[in-house]
């Protein structure tokens, strides 16, 4: 058990209301008054979750991004934001983080509705925190995965990972791959149509395996993967071709902020109706099964799992 | 205008929304459902807000109880909180975080509700992110102080002060002093009580003169604080006396938590009675004004404004 997991185990024992959903889902789910309130915190950190040398007015957008995607898999439309920011005493820096910022709750239709600002010792990373909240109609959990349900992924996977690749000049490769780790994008329309159709939904933003496993872990199945069905973009394939290895690194790699989601075989068509009419790819990519953990195949043949199926942290 | 008041200027153009209250209150109250909600989020940094040696369950209580504080200014029950905690390599420091946050969750009664943890680069400082969630029936704002309201405190301010300066080994005093520092305590079930009562109300965070200029600011009177009335603890007075000296650093110092409110005149008499029956001195310690700013005497003689009234950062 690494320190990290070892931690939130510690912080489980704490989560016991029902809208913790026992710190294994997205976001938390309180219902008050009548309403389905979605709450979900997220922090980066300089060196760690984004460059140093990263725009501040792209690590804004990734802010406000990794959390309206915990939205987006819970089907909530945005309400509002509170913002955790530290001051690293570089002016041009933080205006250039609050352009960004700015761009992105316009974008998304997001009200700032508080926050602090901190100053940081000499020297020390920036860490920032984000908190989304929104309301839901239905808000889908991550347990609800049954023996039999298909596994869905909405657009493509891998393209941050190289994106990312490319920044640390470990390769070559389109522009589009770097704007897709700088400046994703939440699938909150996706979202809030997927919600009444999906047994379990989540975001991908740790790794399309680590995640795929926590959804096996918190329905109570297994699922198996086919690694050869996972949707690439053509300026992946371009980048880092079509061999089973670049398909474990798409797999493994994160940052997708794509949905994962599992539903009753009969609903198939009317997700591929929705993928039509929103003109956002959803590609079957596994199923849901007896037993538990995850099961992969390239296609027919089983490929044993990686060591390291994505990052590990708090939902 | 420092670096931090420029951010947060910027802060506020996107703080549009009602419920921001113009970034200008201690939480966002936002209507949903028919319910008050209100929302608060506060950072501690490791060697700003917090010592490198301060026991950790400590640091854990402290960032607790510096956003149930700002609950408590709006009168809120709280619900419940998310986490943002940064891990810094040292397991057994994370897990005396952990005990002490699960003693402040149940203490408070506050259910944890979900969060992110996340690694920092090597030899960062921590930076420890909370947002607490809370419902009010009312939530007076900073805003509602008129002319004539009497400005009140309640407990004793300083002392945290006071006990920073001994574990800063400047000083000596009685060990009172440094747990107020380590471990303060939110007024919740006083601002439950106050909330229909007080025209205006916030929590003393920053330091007293900051925070009374702040709703001073916000209300568009002016305030008249009497140094004099100033509530000092018989530790605090026993270590520092009563110099205006030592009154000026009780009144600049924050992390006092206490509730600073404004009422009407002819509320005084129900206040003393709340003060009697939940045994929490509040204390008249001035007057609002037509005018702006504040103005500060110590009984009847005129005392210039400190240079520095506290500290400054958002709400």
């Amino acid at each position: 058990m690494t320190s990290e997991s070892e931690f939130i185990a510690g912080l489980r024992t704490l989560a016991t209301h029902p809208a913790a959903r026992g710190l294994l889902d997205d976001a938390a789910v309180l219902e008050i008054g009548g309403a389905n309130l979605v709450l979900t915190h997220d922090m980066i950190v300089e060196g760690v979750h984004f460059l140093t040398d990263d725009p501040p007015g792209d690590v804004a957008w990734k802010l406000v991004v990794v959390n309206l995607s915990d939205l987006a898999a819970k089907g909530a439309r945005p309400l509002g934001a509170l913002i955790g920011f530290t001051l690293a005493g570089d002016d041009a820096w933080d205006r250039a983080f609050t352009e960004g910022l700015t761009q992105a709750l316009g974008a998304f239709g997001i009200a700032l509705l508080g926050g602090d600002t901190v100053s940081l010792p000499a020297n020390a990373p920036r860490a920032l925190g984000f908190t989304a909240i929104g309301t839901a109609d239905h808000a889908p959990s991550r347990a609800g995965a049954r023996p039999g349900h298909r596994l869905w992924i909405s657009g493509s996977i891998g393209d941050s990972g190289a994106g990312l690749r490319i920044l640390k000049g470990e390769g070559e490769g389109p522009a589009a791959l770097v704007e897709r780790y700088r400046q994703p994008c939440p699938r909150l329309e996706l979202g809030i149509a997927l919600a009444p159709i999906a047994s379990a939904m989540m975001d991908v933003s740790d790794g399309f395996l680590i995640d795929a496993s926590r959804m096996a872990r918190a329905s109570g199945c297994g699922i198996h993967v086919d690694l050869g069905l996972i949707p690439l973009s053509s300026a992946f394939l371009e980048t880092l071709g079509d061999k089973r290895e670049a398909r474990l690194f798409a797999a493994t790699a994160g940052d997708d902020y794509e949905l994962l989601f599992a539903a009753p075989e009969d609903r198939s068509a009317e997700l591929l109706a929705l993928s039509e009419r929103l003109g956002v790819p959803l590609t079957p990519v596994g199923r849901c099964r007896e037993g538990a953990g995850l099961e992969l195949t390239d296609r027919e043949e089983a490929v044993p799992l990686p060591d390291r199926l994505g990052f590990e942290h708090i939902g």
